[in-house]
């Protein structure tokens, strides 16, 4: 488990981001022309990377990051679910939505004025990497990035979800390099219950795949993700009755299940979406290999992480251990909806992390 | 509510079975062999009727029946979920399992020695009413029923899932003729959660049919309904880890969850799960109209049925109510599968039943 893969690989390197065309970004800065203009609110770059995968062997990998912050301050690795990707929040140089905007920016919990703020797109997630990963792979692949970035130690990682689970296997795989762990609705293990969700998800869109018409499918897959994300306490109280319409019975939150799965459809590649989904079904990690301080964040109504399962986490981790649990309709969503109970969580779980340092 | 639209619809007819091949019965009964040959143990028998439906207008309609028990011993009505059916339990006349035979038979809490006892199959359940169908709709079926077999009331009325709901309907709407009901795992109200649920499950099916090829779509959907009524709990103890098996990452319920999908293929016509799923999403009846004794069951894992829901149908019942709370792992499937508690809580259930008549 500690042995990093790809320590004995070629070298990192840098390459321009226009030789990927199938990513499309605004503006792309490689880390050199970072490092020569000085203090930079945001850049991107894209790096190659040689890692050797868990479950498929040797491969090149291109990894797609973004930074904000002046790269002296301490650093901060931020990751998400499985659909998440590079781009946390809008700054200057790229001023779209980002997908974490509410705690990311200026005044914001994870403020780039404060920390030095590191994301990337997970490997898979472009849809060209047809193989099994396990989320060990991609906590490798963020240790290869670092490596290219000259980042020697994070101050913490703050993980959310598959974020969460990549952040237990860094803490466990590059010890060294980390101050703390944030854990988020993650979990060291795959419930088996949550997995046979996910597997159904996959049938969907094999099911859409047989009639060569993928997107029926993985729209059909992401209604389903979607309901394991939230809560019938939140659906209570937003949808109402059933009706029949011609004929035939249409549910009250079909419209919304409906625009989730199109909305989907449109940023994401099917096999991003298997593979990744698998991802998520592959963590096994034993919590007794982790002695960096970890906080660990339940809710308690997570429909695809029982309570129970943070409870055997924190009890099972041999370092420093904070448990935060809180109660929201949004259930494994609650971390991009509950933005006052997050916010509050991540400065105390950064100033004790600074105070440590200090 | 009170109005039986079938009250000036023509006499009920009692037909043989065999002029119904679609359905494959070792042997049937019509009532008046039944009637002519004294005490029989089990009799089957179908019935054509016409019958004002709430969503599509008048219809003619089959009712297929059985009866376990001597018809002057108290009657008792059973129904269970959208693929339960007649046979509740084997007899000597229809040997083949039954659906709850745990409960039903000498000796058991629903004994035909003790009780006249009555089930039948759902309307729709042969996939010849492509219609929507509501819950109220098969509480008239059985008023009707009852009058073709001349049972003016019922001593109790025994539902489970669906067949909870269209007891609460029938409490509702025929209500002289009901001592009580006893409704186990059901609600007053389809929970728009739950209904999200049910609706992805045709809409797997809507998938597979894209591709004329039916069975696929429709064993999805019951895979995930299986998830729906089983519990994380259960899946806990009962499966293991993910395996990576030729490169493609296979869930260890994904067996279990196939057997159940292909089971139930072969014995369910697509159109009679797609119109009796949409009709548990119909279910909307108004608790203060009911007034006869309630025995509500409930199972706090229910996955479906959130504890909340079976207190506000206690709280707005006018009537005698009783509750009982299971804590099980097999959720929404407990009454199935928990058969000493499901019966302490019938036979409870009817001795109370018993006094209150004698």
């Amino acid at each position: 488990m500690t042995a990093m893969s790809f320590a004995n690989s070629p070298a990192a390197t840098f390459e321009r981001s226009d030789s990927f065309v199938s990513y499309a970004s605004p503006a792309i800065v490689s880390p050199d022309v970072f490092e020569r203009t000085g203090r930079a609110a945001a850049t991107r770059g894209e790096i190659a990377v040689e890692l050797e995968l868990r479950h498929s062997g040797r491969r090149n990998l291109i990894l797609r990051y973004e930074t904000q912050g002046d790269r002296n301050l301490p650093a901060l690795f931020v990751a998400g679910g499985i659909s998440a990707h590079r781009h946390l929040a809008p700054s200057r140089e790229f001023g779209e939505q980002g997908w974490w905007q509410s705690q990311v920016g200026h005044g914001r919990s994870l403020d780039p004025s404060q920390h030095y703020l590191i994301s990337f797109d997970w490997i898979g997630a472009d849809g060209t990497l047809d193989v099994a990963l396990d989320p060990a792979d991609q906590a490798d692949a963020i240790a290869a990035l670092l490596d290219a970035l000259r980042i020697e130690r994070l101050q913490a990682f703050i993980g959310y979800s598959y974020g969460a689970m990549v952040g237990l296997q860094f803490a466990s795989r590059h010890a060294s390099r980390l101050g703390e762990l944030v854990s988020i609705s993650g979990t060291h293990r795959a419930h088996p219950y949550a997995a046979a969700w996910r597997a159904l998800q996959r049938r969907a869109v094999a099911l859409g795949a047989l009639q060569c018409d993928e997107s029926q499918g993985l729209a059909l897959a992401r209604e389903l993700a979607v309901l394991s994300y939230r809560t019938p306490e939140e659906f209570a109280e937003r949808f109402g009755n059933a009706e029949v319409r011609d004929g035939r019975v249409r549910v009250a939150a079909e419209d919304y299940l409906d625009h989730c799965g199109n909305k989907y459809v449109a940023r994401t590649p099917t096999t991003a979406f298997l593979r990744l989904s698998e991802s998520i079904d592959l963590q096994q990690i034993d919590p007794s290999t982790i002695r960096v301080p970890v906080t660990v964040v339940a809710v308690s109504e997570d429909r695809l992480i029982p309570l129970s399962e943070s409870y055997d986490l924190i009890e099972r981790l041999r370092g420093e251990t904070r448990l935060r649990v809180l109660r929201s309709i949004y259930g494994h969503d609650a971390c991009l909806k509950e933005e006052s109970d997050i916010n509050t969580i991540l400065r105390e779980a950064l100033a004790d992390c600074t105070q440590v340092a200090a």
